[in-house]
């Protein structure tokens, strides 16, 4: 496949764990690699839900694209998004209105939230996708504590410090612990009108146990802690509304200012770019090698690709099979590795607030403080960049120490409160 | 002053420097404290350049107020704005409907960047007061460094490689420092097309010197430092026009697509709410004790005050001031004291990138590394929380070290990039 004369020119088209992996494999190399990524950042999205709960800052998280691949000088970043592929003439066209040829491209453009055919319930049960995503929570949370210390109505106020989680997998999961200890413990010093007590946190899930992609034993273990931080379980009922204050779940109304979606992702749109097969999630239903069929220099991987494991069920969409694909796609293109891909599976890991967390190695798994000390770990160390990883870890022991939330910040405007009646004196409420 | 069964309620607007010293200075005794602010996160004002330009991250230099107070009980924070004060009925009106009533009421309002009455410049030239301003600052320069990076004009590709900062102020050099090391050093391994001697980087004055608040010694230090980081500095003529993609300084037209405002401020409208006499700069006049005149009851402090020091000039609109300020009104309310204000001025610093300073202490003025050196660690010291001082003292160091920028991320949705044309190899072009 390698040329001799002209360079051989590889498209990369996102920059998320897949991308990146591909690219830096290709670092150094007689090929010509380019970059596309609609952000100018990579985000390590397994630690999203630490921004959206105030306990990091974006940049702890998100570094530039440029500056990681900084030494590799036969990559070029472009920062455009793609409004189209063309396979007959093998060029990528952006929405600036530039092309880009590419001999070799690879797919790498993840996935969104899904709201099963529901998008009208996007804009009052946002998902956490990227870091503006994850502003737009933070944001939403501390204003709804901020407007329930001033609130006089008791149901109004019940609502303001409700906060529901849809969806029981590892986002929902995290999210769910994270608004807890954030809600219920980190501020309750803070506020005077209302006290940790105050708030409910639920975590909604249309099956009958957190975790459904971990062992049962462990799904009863984050069960555990979750209830020990006060999030309460709602199993077997989907979702059937969300609106402005609310959800309904089953027949159940649930007045809550704050709800987050953690319940379901659909694949970006490359498949509908090369017109070709996808599975229910729309992700490109790859070959074994993962080609695109019928298009051998097009290559999609991670949450863009579906691909049966040993087991016959699709890969989970992870960041280690993201990056194991780049890597091998990579390999496959520098004509350096025959095999079909396999997928080497390290363990699956969840954490659960400050002191739990479960791992599944297969045979061994863990669950509680020991767990939380090597999910811990496992994340600091795969965080990008060295600048990252120590203020990361003291940013998190910090935390720890303190129970304190360092990056409290709502910005943007503040909206108008409605909030008519006099001020009252300093007392506690509680419904 | 002091109410023995009536606990005495003291309200205070704006939890800048002055508004959280009084607040500081309330607690703990018997009193009911209300501090209002708009936005719920206080911000350390003289490091929010480093923001702007990339260095920190909101949260490094920003905290929730009502973290900073927690411990103070009898403090309530309220997150609303001022919408009108009754001074006849001691009563502040607040934009949520709400109203709180008074025996002594402070006004810490601040100031905002003000255009000598061209308001509609503010759209292309931004100014740096908030967290906001900061993040749009940013968002702004790393854009434009991308669309340099494959622009094919090059015409067009030096105005979006052209700086230019208004004013020679303390923020204005600060920011001129802090853009030329981001544009002319920090990236310059990241990008393939353009390479840093591309960047232009203007500072305007329309005076004869920076930095006219010091000494000329320590002016034409700064000038130099500023020269060193490749900083082009104009003087005599003032700004005649501002619009989109431009800036006329004299019968200059200078092409650029980033315009900094640095050059004057204005203070927020404490004095339209009490209808007196204000100085041409907005700012309410008061007595030697900060009462505003015939409300006796009524402080302003800070950048809302106009209170001539002993040499007849109006104090300077900067930290120490108003945190002086805050600290006598305070006492003052508590019986504690009757002498009238003094400022006490320990010394007036500036900093011109990473290894210079200017400092004039009176008959002590020094420049160069020992100043930066000194400038840090006041910095770092005054910065409110443990926290942030270790984060920023670690960032600082980071970045001095390597000469990175942690903070390179652009936030919000990114723009359609208007650039026709094909892609090109990877060549460095240059105007």
């Amino acid at each position: 496949m390698a040329k001799t004369i002209n360079r051989l020119r590889v498209v990369i088209v996102g920059a998320g764990f897949g991308g990146l992996a591909a690219a830096k494999r290709l670092a150094g190399h007689n090929v010509d690699v380019t970059l596309i990524d609609r952000r100018n950042h990579h985000v390590f999205q397994p630690l999203l839900y630490q921004v959206a709960t105030a306990a990091l800052s974006p940049a702890d998280i998100a570094g530039p694209i440029r500056a990681i691949l900084s030494n590799a000088r036969n990559v070029r970043v472009v920062l455009d998004e793609v409004s189209a592929v063309e396979p007959a003439c093998r060029i990528v066209h952006l929405t600036s209105g530039r092309v880009i040829h590419y001999d070799a491209l690879i797919l790498a453009t993840g996935a969104r939230h899904s709201y099963f055919g529901n998008d009208k319930w996007a804009a009052n049960a946002p998902g956490l996708k990227t870091i503006e995503d994850a502003l737009a929570i933070r944001r939403k949370v501390l204003l709804a504590l901020e407007q329930a210390e001033t609130e006089e109505d008791p149901e109004r106020r019940q609502a303001l410090l409700t906060f529901v989680v849809i969806g029981a997998g590892p986002t929902g999961v995290e999210m769910a612990g994270a608004i807890a200890e954030l809600a219920r413990r980190s501020v309750s010093r803070d506020f005077r009108s209302i006290t940790p007590h105050c708030s409910r946190v639920l975590l909604v899930e249309a099956g009958d146990r957190v975790l459904p992609s971990f062992p049962p034993k462990l799904s009863a273990a984050a069960a555990s802690s979750l209830r020990k931080l006060g999030v309460e379980l709602r199993f077997g009922d989907p979702v059937s509304d969300v609106g402005a204050g609310y959800v309904a779940v089953g027949h159940e109304l649930i007045l809550a200012q704050t709800v987050v979606w953690a319940a379901g992702v659909q694949a970006s749109p490359a498949a509908d770019w090369l017109h070709v097969e996808r599975d229910r999630n729309g992700r490109i239903i790859v070959g074994a090698d993962l080609r695109v069929p019928r298009r051998g220099e097009v290559f999609a991987i991670g949450d863009t690709a579906s691909l049966a494991g040993p087991d016959r069920r699709a890969l989970p969409a992870v960041a280690p099979v993201a990056k194991q694909q780049g890597k091998y796609v990579a390999d496959l293109i520098l004509g350096r590795r025959v095999r079909l891909f396999a997928y080497h599976d390290y363990g699956n890991l969840a954490t659960i607030g400050r002191n739990s967390a479960v791992i599944d190695w297969g045979r061994l798994q863990l669950s509680g403080f020991i767990a939380w000390l090597i999910w811990s770990c496992a994340h600091i160390w795969f965080l990008i960049g060295f600048r990252s990883r120590l203020t990361v870890s003291l940013g998190w022991l910090w935390n720890y120490l303190t129970y304190q939330r360092s990056a409290r910040l709502i910005t943007g405007e503040i909206p108008a409160l409605p909030q008519p009646g006099h001020a009252q004196p300093i007392e506690r409420k509680c419904a």
